[in-house]
């Protein structure tokens, strides 16, 4: 009666709900994919004596990462252009592959690329926006991970659509394919006010109501995006977004690394989810935003990598770090965003801000069976005197061991269960020697 | 005849002289520890036809990494006491558990731990500060990395010493000691301008110049270090060190967070070595290092991890990752220090900072064979468009597959050589679970 259960008993298990918990040697009890019991393992055999049974001897047992900002298929363009600013990047770089390269082949191993990047570095949920997000919800529903994918919308033609209605056109084609998905969900995805005109973003906001979904968006991630607004329209974008009525819970505000007191105080009240990209915020030059004080006046702020091609990884645990890292000589305080609440960014805010927090971000009883275990018995992360911080400051994402989202087992003893990874890799050389050879030709 | 002669082929070989070059299918030639030659792979078999030959088709091979400063053994504290602040860091937790638990076998514990974890992720040399550094050579000797230990020199007792006199008498007599080592040599080590007076920073001088060794000390580590000192002597720290004749090209100055433009100046004329500690910096909101600033005066400026209670890693990899990213944000810069910079900070300039510049540091004929082999055919490396960028942008330390030190192989497929990689485990676990149990009773 019992073989149905499926017991993890772990070293240490930290379920970030409640906050800066480490329960040593307990187990979580999995049926039907979500979590039935957490509970000290010396009790757990005599509960369930019929139980599979997990030993994760060595083991922390965190919630699945929430990666709330990810282009998932630009992986294969990793590393085109390093060591520009994001103008140059874009329009130089990035842009032009994009017109040239991206197609449905492209996105389907690209995004099996990213998507076994991001299972064997512990994450489970992903909040993506690119072209055919068609694809990327069904690679994501072949590999196992939950996703949202962004409707994009953008006033220029691109790869995916030629006008701004037929961008909305497809995105609802793909919401309405998604809906059969047990994996995925949608989001209204305009790309950001400077690519956005004040139509389509009316738009946006009714159907973001309509569908009740979220809005996923890039907003003030570089100085010059404000400046170049108060040059055009006498407007920061913000004041902009506000006055369209975008500034509300729905909206997952991306980057915010110009943000005036005023301001942090207005996505507080109005409740918008921002989502922190540290290390992509660094790499471009963009600009720091100000997390601690975020926090401080009780907006919700996630953790996201940006793209593969300007982060240069999707690794939620290597963020998580560098988010604290830079939040203590950011806020000049070295208690600003202590461990507990980069692992709380990294999972139940992400959860919250996509609006699953009552599904997943933590482990709890009645959430989904969304776990990633974590091996510290590894050189680098010996001795442990508290897991939490360890697993913050010290561990890598190749000591991920094993991963399960919805109770099935994705990840195992650090191998991904459900895919080809050489295929995977092959795809990925052979899409980097023809973009490589067609670079040097021209 | 070419039985002596090893060679590794390898996919990419990245030798940091000549600057930001990528060699594809090269081979090394290492003789009596020595690289003999570096050419292209299809002509290395029919010049060296009976040499022994190891097959690296997935691997960049890059000069074994420098870190430029450690504390190695206290990897024994790392998570010991997180998201403090320096001094009550020092106060409160490091410096009270150094007097309780340092002793000769917590030494060689640790310092096993420490080595273990440099040279599984690449690193081949190590500049260290702490007690007990005869224990430290001994170690770093046994296992075969090499090691700079500094005589360490401090105002007031410790566990080492009770007196600056008994600091040199007993730094002195490890130098001695030294000498039949090998891969060890010693260094000055006055531990920061507000530890040690005047007069044994004189003698720290003298005895620099006659033994001819550099100088290691901690310098202008946080603002505080710099408001305290004028308020005490109307004078910065640096001007202080200035006036003592140690501003000079035996000088590592580590951290260096608080420079003015002149100070800049006055490192670059006085050809002052700056080796940075970006994490350490970050984590304990320490300031930043002006990296762009002293480079472009022509400053030598290289890396170090400081120690794993601080970082919470000796990984050199990380370390070149985060220093770039913090000096584009720092500089404003998304061009600021490169990733071939990077790479050449974390080799040949720590090279140049312990004046070893002729013998280690980059992959030159004539130099000797400290290499490391990272194998970028991994789900998060790939494509590969440029194998250098790859290495310090995406590349993380389980990628570090092989590790030669003087043409020995120190790591083979990811695992120690020649040191019992559980029996370390076991006694850092151990260490772990003494001092939390006397933590919890107190």
């Amino acid at each position: 009666m019992d073989s149905d259960i499926h017991i993890l008993s772990a070293r240490w298990v930290i379920p970030v709900v409640p906050r800066n918990t480490v329960l040593e040697q307990h187990s979580i009890v999995i049926e039907n994919g979500n979590i039935k019991d957490i509970l000290p393992t010396q009790e757990a055999s005599t509960r369930y004596p019929n139980a599979n049974v997990t030993d994760l001897a060595d083991q922390a047992l965190i919630p699945g990462l929430v990666n709330a900002h990810t282009h998932a298929a630009m992986s294969l363009f990793r590393g085109l252009a390093d060591d520009v600013p994001l103008m140059t990047w874009l329009n130089d770089h990035i842009w032009p592959a994009e017109g040239k390269w991206v197609n449905t082949e492209f996105m389907r191993d690209g995004t099996e690329l990213a998507i076994a990047e991001m299972l064997l570095s512990g994450t489970t949920c992903f909040n993506d926006m690119y072209f055919f997000p068609n694809v990327v919800a069904r690679t994501a529903q072949d590999m196992g991970i939950r996703a949202f994918v962004s409707m994009i919308v953008i006033d220029f033609p691109s790869v995916w659509a030629g006008s701004a209605d037929e961008y909305f056109t497809k995105g609802l084609d793909t919401h309405d394919e998604v809906r059969s998905l047990s994996r995925v969900n949608t989001a209204m995805g305009p790309h950001a006010p400077y690519t956005v005109s004040d139509g389509p973003l009316e738009r946006v906001r009714t159907l973001a109501d309509e569908l009740n979904v979220q809005i996923h968006m890039h907003v003030h991630e570089t100085h010059q995006e404000v400046a170049d607004s108060l040059a055009q329209t006498q407007q920061r974008p913000l004041e902009r977004l506000n006055q369209l009525g975008l500034l509300n819970p729905r909206m997952m505000a991306v980057h915010m690394t110009q943000l005036t007191d005023e301001e942090i105080q207005l996505c507080a009240q109005q409740g918008v989810n921002i989502v922190h990209c540290p290390e992509s915020n660094l790499k471009l030059a963009s600009g720091h935003c100000p997390v601690s004080a975020l926090l401080d006046a009780g907006t919700n702020v996630c953790l996201g990598t940006d793209s593969a091609a300007s982060n240069n990884d999707l690794d939620m645990l290597g963020e998580m770090q560098t988010a604290s890292l830079i939040a203590k000589t950011t806020a000049n305080d070295a208690t600003a965003l202590p461990a507990w609440q980069a692992l709380e960014m990294a999972t139940i805010n992400g959860a919250k801000a996509l609006n699953v927090q009552h599904e997943i971000g933590s482990l709890e009883i009645g959430k989904s069976a969304d776990i990633t275990a974590i091996n510290l018995n590894h050189i680098s992360t010996q001795p442990v005197y508290d897991a939490l911080a360890q697993v913050v400051y010290s561990a890598s994402r190749q000591q991920v061991s094993d991963v399960w989202v919805q109770g099935k087992q994705r990840v195992k003893n650090g191998e991904l269960t459900g895919a080809d990874t050489q295929k995977i890799l092959n795809n990925a050389a052979q899409w980097g020697e023809r973009i490589s050879a067609a670079n040097q030709e021209s």
